[in-house]
């Protein structure tokens, strides 16, 4: 197989239109040469951004052709004018591409409450589409990029019938990170054939149990977008179930994992991460909601950070979420060594677990001893760095 | 008014009996010399440490004479030993003082996991009774301190009918400070007289607006405790309703905002109080959930810490609430400056904020346009020297 960066039928590309300081690219652009069946995952922050809004009312009909996305301004909190820059953005890619300009979607990233410089992106649109290539997505990437220290892609190509099927996908998203989507625009493109009835179900299916399920630092951002294009350009039929269902599945389960990992991994000053996988919990709320509550416990992530084996802290925070938990059933082990049951702590196991700690990656798993459910989430660790970036993320 | 640190009929002492290191007090004894009406709130914790759990045995009675507070040691997640551990703790005491043991409270505050060393304790007891004294507030607070940097002691003397009636507390408490009482320990007495039931009453709703409306970190422990000996030797009639039921709730108040708002300025790290009052909320839990969510949100504790007019992370931590508020209707302003209305920020105040931010104490005020309920919550900022505290507390 091809590992080249590339999806039949698309091209990408990145520019620096002068948003952002110095030559960093700030602008981005994809584009399917045919109009694509479409599918969006959005924030649940009441204050949306603009192009959220935007795209939410665009995704309905299910088709799509291009995703124009800005970086170094939200174009969040920006009113009534913010949602008719997102609407010029939108209609300067429309007419140099020539196409229908309700199948163009918006996206945007960087400090709330600015309004998008329009006069820049628009400058810079044509030269954006005279550069649209093939192999432009690692340019894309770099445009939508802003506290990420690494570019987040990820790319897999499987047969479905007698045809080889590819899907990519490239995120940004280091702080404002949590269930929900946090501050992560992703964008994904396939040649995969399906209908869009089918593409949402699996679409938010992979989603919940990825994108929905690390944290950074427990915020949620009035921008997260994830949208995908699947142009039908492989030449197999729709697929609708079954095996095809499955590989397809499996495939968006691969690539949105692997984005995933990388936004925590590249956490706002994060040193290490942590999976915490709650099992025989009451229910999956219930899983979901004590998983959190350690992922996001600020003495639970710089314990991390400090290589300490305070496990403590971990159990005061899964007591945290309900009074009822069963203290005596619950057992906490780090990968495979048990530190906690049976009401109390484990003694002599201090020395194993530090070295443990020791690693960049770290498994935590906690059995509630109260049902069957369980959730999994990946947790960034709580470190100076953090604070050095968002006490002064503006300045 | 006398202004020491007395109250009739109460002794108290602290003394280092060998726990933590160096010569660092870290046992203290509350004494009253008759008993006294008693009433405690506790953590919601599941995982409720060993004195946790005794005391709570113990308060239902409604009596007490007597607390035995260790720190260095938490005695939390012992199981049935730690649960031992802390009966033996209150029998070296009601033995040496000779009183009932089920009069006397226990508290420990320090590390998760380990067992309390109840042989130091024993052999320290007697020097902590023989030295008890009626000015030892002081030394019993200093045994009580864990990360604190501050000693947090409050004291207020009132008139009710012809009589002087005292109130004071002490507390400990920096780090894992929420709702619902965070790791602080706060001791309260009184020389009032007042019945259990209108105890119980008036001191949990006091809570509900001072320890249980701050936040340091948004952890929640395992060894909240806070408990009011009232032993009535300011010869009053028992206080039941009307003015002075009024006047020993306004006394509750002061005392336990006074702590409150020490345990925030002592938050672990902090440099700054910033107090978040949700106005026009739909109901009182909404507007507590949207006051700590802001309070929590680490985007938002940064951006104070930097001083940076970011308001942008206000707006998406209310956001992350609920998804139906009325973007709109949501006024923001920070000491009177509005920056936020109509849905989007308000041009040319960064500077005037700024200003605002580098204050010590800086009040945020959020109107949401939904109803009459209002919360106000005090959380501390998120700094380095957080960090660098929490990294390392055991090593």
């Amino acid at each position: 197989m091809n590992q080249e960066f590339t999806v039949p039928g698309f091209l990408a590309g990145g520019m620096h239109c002068g948003i952002k300081v110095g030559e960093n690219k700030d602008l981005a652009l994809i584009f399917s040469t045919t109009a694509a069946t479409a599918s969006g995952v959005f924030t649940k922050n009441a204050f949306k951004a603009a192009p959220v809004l935007l795209d939410q009312e665009r995704i309905r009909r299910g088709m799509g052709q291009a995703v124009i996305v800005n970086s170094g301004v939200a174009n969040a909190a920006t009113g009534a004018e913010g949602l008719d820059d997102a609407r010029r953005m939108s209609s300067f890619v429309s007419q140099e591409l020539n196409i229908a300009d309700d199948l163009v979607f918006v996206g945007s990233t960087g400090v709330i409450g600015d309004r998008v410089p329009l006069d820049k992106i628009r400058q810079g649109v044509p030269a954006l589409v005279a550069n649209l290539r093939e192999t432009g997505w690692e340019d894309a990437e770099q445009a939508i990029m802003t506290t990420d220290r690494i570019p987040k892609m990820s790319i897999i190509r499987k047969a479905i019938g007698n045809r080889e099927v590819t899907l990519c996908g490239i995120a940004k998203g280091a702080g404002m990170i949590e269930p929900h989507m946090a501050t992560m625009l992703a964008f994904l493109a396939s040649d995969i054939a399906v209908e869009k009835e089918t593409l949402d179900k699996v679409f938010r299916s992979v989603i919940d149990t990825t994108f929905n399920a690390v944290t950074v630092d427990g915020c949620m951002s009035t921008n997260d977008t994830a949208l995908i294009l699947a142009n039908g350009r492989s030449g197999i039929k729709p697929v609708r179930r079954g095996r095809d269902l499955q590989i397809f599945r499996d495939m968006l389960h691969h690539v949105l994992s692997e984005l995933a990992f990388m936004m925590v991994q590249d956490g706002e000053g994060a040193t290490k991460v942590i999976e915490f996988f709650v099992e025989e919990a009451k229910s999956l709320a219930d899983a979901r909601k004590i998983a959190y509550a350690v992922a996001n416990s600020n003495l639970v992530k710089t314990a991390f950070y400090g290589e300490d084996p305070n496990w403590g802290r971990i159990i005061g925070a899964i007591g945290s979420v309900r009074e009822d938990i069963p203290a005596h059933k619950v057992k906490v082990d780090f990968e495979g060594v048990p530190v906690f049951t049976d009401g109390k702590g484990i003694p002599g196991v201090e020395k194993d677990i530090r070295v443990i700690m020791a690693a960049p990656r770290i498994s935590v798993r906690i059995r509630m001893g109260m049902g069957t459910k369980s959730f999994r989430v990946l947790a960034s660790d709580l470190t100076h760095e953090y604070i050095t970036i968002n006490a002064h993320y503006r300045t």
